[in-house]
């Protein structure tokens, strides 16, 4: 796994890139059945969420799994952010009705559950015992993924999976949840609602700037962050004015694929940890966390890799030349705060439900969170409470 | 398989993109044998050319092998531009000697033969019958792949094998043949002779540049081949002056990486077509052929997709700003052509042995390749002939 390869020592400077086998554009999820086909499937569990069924997406899915003579099982019996029992209920049905290949049609919460019942079925243990790096013995059956939003996870390692017991996020990394293969369709984002697409879109924006600065990024990685960069940028607001121009929601589904491909080989930062902590006690949607946290995470971390953040900068289009490092760090972080006011995100902590009594419950959980590893600057606890008490 | 995506009709768009999974970096070849293992290795068949042996990286591989009690057979026995029969020799070793992973040390010679052993020995089938697109029932062994040159072939899902009695390559194209891992250790690329350097090294080039003109290009493979551009553009120049310093040829071995996954998932052009049947009759090496064919390709190509060049040229640091469409060409043309004055590689069709005769039979062959398919611009057989004309 990348983590091993973070260079304490100047030495060592392995990368490593995973990626699955990508399809991209019009009518790819109808190459479902044919996949699973190909994969050996008889009996699909198809994963998708009750929204995604009601747009047709997965209708269209299931027809594809019938021209292919497949037969399937429907699991939607999660919710965003999902739960353990979720998970666990899912690998039941799983194994019930004697299925061998998973297709995950939805956002990041689908695909993330599709990806907990696959290697829960094929460990037999409870999906927590599963948490942390490299943790699965064995392979999950073949993956099938067919994005509707712009989360990333159907290209990447994690999965993340809220332990309801003690309110936490867990993160799984692995390159064994990298799926089979990911069918993009950017039609799919079409019925997205207009809260769902700022989230998971701003999301990409946030994902690509923790991937470009992280401690594990390489010059591979580098290139998906800056080109998601500059694509979400710009695609993004125009999305929000225009919504059902399928222009730039290919667009911005291509800035998606990079950031996950980006961040999945590069991990994120501290923001994402940060966020990963919240959700998992607020329940709150995983975009609008990390969107919280945004400015006050680069505001943290710019003075550690300052050409590295101007760089970002100059993806989202400032001029930079010729401003001090104090300058540059304040545009950079101005223009997120108005990309945030565009977007409606401009939020706090409490309007998602966190007291300030929360915060040292939350740092100590996003302290223990993977993403944290790979921030490029270091952070103390102390660090991560004040930060929680500035967005709050 | 790619090739049944090229749109005539404008309303598929679909693209398809694999890749193998890639270790980057120092020492990355010293992990052959942990993922020997990984893949449930027990008797590795090591696929290594003598000059690669004597240059050390085999023997490296192979402590690595025995750090983890993995045993192996050393199979050298083949050429460059490997012949079918070379193949078929190799696959009889490893199925007598019990092999169940192969470990492929070296150039694209080394990598194809070692792509042919493998799906000989799981389809008991003769290696002349792959010859084509997705003509592979069965997967071979894991393929482990340490390249010392820059073919791109540890990642691509090609491999050319000669046909030496009809004195032809063949091209066999399925995703089956992308390897499994690409442990890229950039300090390999140090031991080239300068002849191989610049043979494979400008091949990198063209690769990236048929890529990124290729009917099959797509947004990804566009960012890859573009970025092969520019990185091997100006590092090749800089290793020929300085072949020791390990930052141009890491740099190189970027570029490498990049033009391979685009040419990969785009494929290639007419350059390529051509280059393999003059490789094939003659046993040139074939990043030669393709230099000799190189500026033709793109004067041929030019006026079709004038857009796309400019981009190329641009990649290569020119200022194309108001000059007409018959001058951009023409400084195209002439800085390729500067380059490889400044390669040393200006040669002739003449000078790898081939005569105004031979001509008729070298066209035919090349319009029969994969390779030309994708080309942007229809080519006829009066066509192909004229530019192996000019290139005599």
């Amino acid at each position: 796994m990348w983590i091993m390869a973070i260079p304490d020592s100047s030495l060592i400077k392995l990368r490593k890139f995973v990626c699955p086998e990508i399809v991209f554009g019009e009518e790819a999820l109808m190459l479902a059945g044919q996949y699973a086909k190909n994969f050996g499937g008889d009996r699909v569990l198809a994963v998708s969420g009750r929204n995604v069924i009601r747009a047709g997406w997965s209708g269209k899915v299931i027809d594809s799994l019938e021209d292919e003579g497949l037969s399937y099982s429907l699991y939607s019996d999660f919710t965003s952010n999902p739960k353990a029992e979720e998970v666990m209920r899912g690998a039941e049905v799983y194994n019930r009705e004697g299925c061998d290949v998973i297709v995950a049609v939805g956002g990041g919460s689908a695909i993330d559950c599709a990806k907990g019942i696959g290697i829960v079925s094929a460990n037999k243990k409870h999906i927590l015992e599963f948490k942390g790096v490299d943790q699965i013995p064995r392979p999950g059956p073949p993956l099938i993924c067919v994005p509707t939003t712009c989360s990333g996870a159907d290209v990447s390692q994690f999965a993340i999976i809220t332990d309801t017991r003690r309110k936490m996020k867990m993160a799984i990394v692995s390159k064994t949840l990298v799926p089979d293969t990911s069918l993009i369709d950017p039609a799919t984002n079409l019925t997205m609602s207009s809260d769902e697409t700022e989230d998971t879109d701003t999301d990409a924006l946030i994902q690509a700037i923790e991937a470009y600065t992280s401690k594990a990024s390489s010059p591979i990685t580098d290139q998906f962050a800056l080109n998601a960069i500059d694509l979400v940028f710009y695609n993004l607001p125009k999305i929000v004015k225009e919504p059902a121009v399928l222009d730039y929601r290919e667009k911005m589904k291509l800035g998606s694929l990079e950031s996950g491909l980006a961040f999945t080989n590069a991990s994120l930062g501290l923001i994402h940890a940060m966020s990963h902590s919240v959700g998992g006690f607020t329940d709150a949607p995983h975009g609008l966390c990390n969107a919280i946290l945004f400015p006050y995470g680069v505001k943290f971390n710019y003075d550690t890799i300052p050409k590295r953040y101007d760089k970002i900068g100059e993806a989202m289009g400032l001029d930079l030349k010729g401003l001090s490092q104090e300058k540059r760090k304040t545009a950079i972080i101005d223009l997120i705060w108005k990309f945030l006011d565009d977007m409606g995100q401009r939020r706090t902590l409490e309007d998602v439900g966190v007291d300030k009594r929360d915060i040292p419950r939350l740092a100590r959980n996003a302290m223990d969170d993977v993403c944290m590893m790979t921030n490029p600057r270091s952070a103390t606890l102390e660090d991560v409470i004040a930060i929680y008490e500035e967005a709050l």
